[in-house]
């Protein structure tokens, strides 16, 4: 099977021009086909807040009502997407910017009130990468913002590190998947305050124990257990690693 | 050769949520091949206004600095798009929603500074259709945004009008294009106050003679020069009508 690497990146590498510059440097670097899966929430908190809309977070989720709605589908789907489009296409990358909307790639539920109303909020139900596959093998590189879509009209806000592991689950059923998970340090940390001490290889059995002691905790555990699932999913190899060394491939890498 | 239809909605009627669910019903029942090229410029205005920024229109045409640039990759790249994707998705239509960065659609240059800067507008350089096509063939309907790119990673603001006769012309090679401008009114007027009293069949004469004495004029003017531009390059029929009416086909028809 050809090769995908399917590289998910944090809001802060591509808001800022120069670490999104770095970015798009290290990503046209990489062989083999490519997409790439990115968030945009500060970018979206700030002009939420210019606009006069306020942002709630619940453990780390953004509440979405109809305005934060309209504010993440301009952020994300425009203007972060376009930006990253028009930086490949300068670089010779023949990028093509999406959402879950498009190409009908996925499907997703609004998620259920139980204790909090998330709103505007989508579940995955299911990803259909026929017509991006069809784009892929003629070397078009998809950039894909969060949002997805209920089949009825409606876009939903959905969280991209699980954008990213759904998708490199379907995918993996065609291609030889790689899955990295870029964020601000250089892997998954065996302590905090060492930038430098990096856990390489990480079971599931360690996660665990790391978890428990909490040496591992907050944004990383969803990121871990994603990363995990898509593992058990078929995904070829799932790295956690910054932007600086996607072309490189070091990081913490789940076994 | 496969028939393709290329209709161009201006801004008003899809940012109504009635008046763009009514031009999606009736998109949607054209049969063969189709495009959707949109608007969005009262949105921008409105929500540039709430960002603080100031507009400043010449001639119709939007002065495009800066941080109005990213509202109108918001605004026309994500806001507008996407309701139109997701829309088209609830309604059985395959869509994709893009820019002319995307799939290296549409090159453009920066608009040289004469009399007026405008900032970042681009006047098209080329169109390259393969993946589109690819995409067409698959029965995937693209639905494209105004915005273009100079290939040095800037997005360029672009007339939506000139877009639509650019991407006619280009389509014309491969497919029997049929290109419509929907606008406010059934057709072109022979009386202003008068909305039943269309010109059914204009040739270029008919429209010079009706300008010269001020029948046709403003905004109309361009659309025309753009529709019997890509009628002489090649595009089979180019129609000036109203949204209620693309499916049935009624308006000015460019002879």
């Amino acid at each position: 099977m050809d090769r995908l690497t399917i590289i998910k990146v944090g809001g802060k590498v591509v808001e800022e021009p120069e670490s999104l510059n770095m970015l798009l440097d290290q990503f046209v670097k990489i062989s083999g086909y490519k997409i790439l899966v990115h968030g945009g929430g500060r970018s979206a908190t700030q002009i939420a807040a210019k606009l006069g809309i306020e942002t709630k977070m619940v453990d780390g989720r953004r509440i979405t009502d109809n305005e934060t709605l309209e504010v993440v589908t301009m952020v994300y789907g425009g203007l972060v997407n376009k930006k990253i489009v028009a930086g490949l296409q300068a670089r010779g990358c023949n990028a093509i910017g999406i959402t879950g909307a498009d190409l009908d790639l996925i499907h997703a539920h609004k998620r259920p009130v139980k204790d909090i109303d998330y709103g505007f909020v989508g579940d995955v139900d299911d990803v259909n990468s026929d017509e991006v596959r069809l784009l892929i093998n003629e070397n078009v590189t998809p950039v894909i913002a969060p949002l997805t879509h209920d089949g009825k009209g409606n876009l939903l806000n959905t969280n991209a590190d699980t954008i990213a592991s759904e998708i490199a689950t379907e995918f993996a059923r065609y291609y030889s998947v790689y899955l990295f998970y870029c964020f601000e340090k250089k892997g998954v940390l065996l302590d905090a305050k060492d930038e430098d001490n990096i856990i390489y290889d990480l079971d599931y059995d360690l996660f665990k124990k790391c978890q428990s002691e909490g040496i591992i905790k907050e944004g990383m555990i969803p990121k871990l257990d994603n990363g995990f699932r898509a593992k058990k999913s078929g995904v070829k190899e799932v790295l956690i690693t910054n932007h600086e060394n996607i072309s490189s491939g070091r990081g913490t890498r789940l076994i």
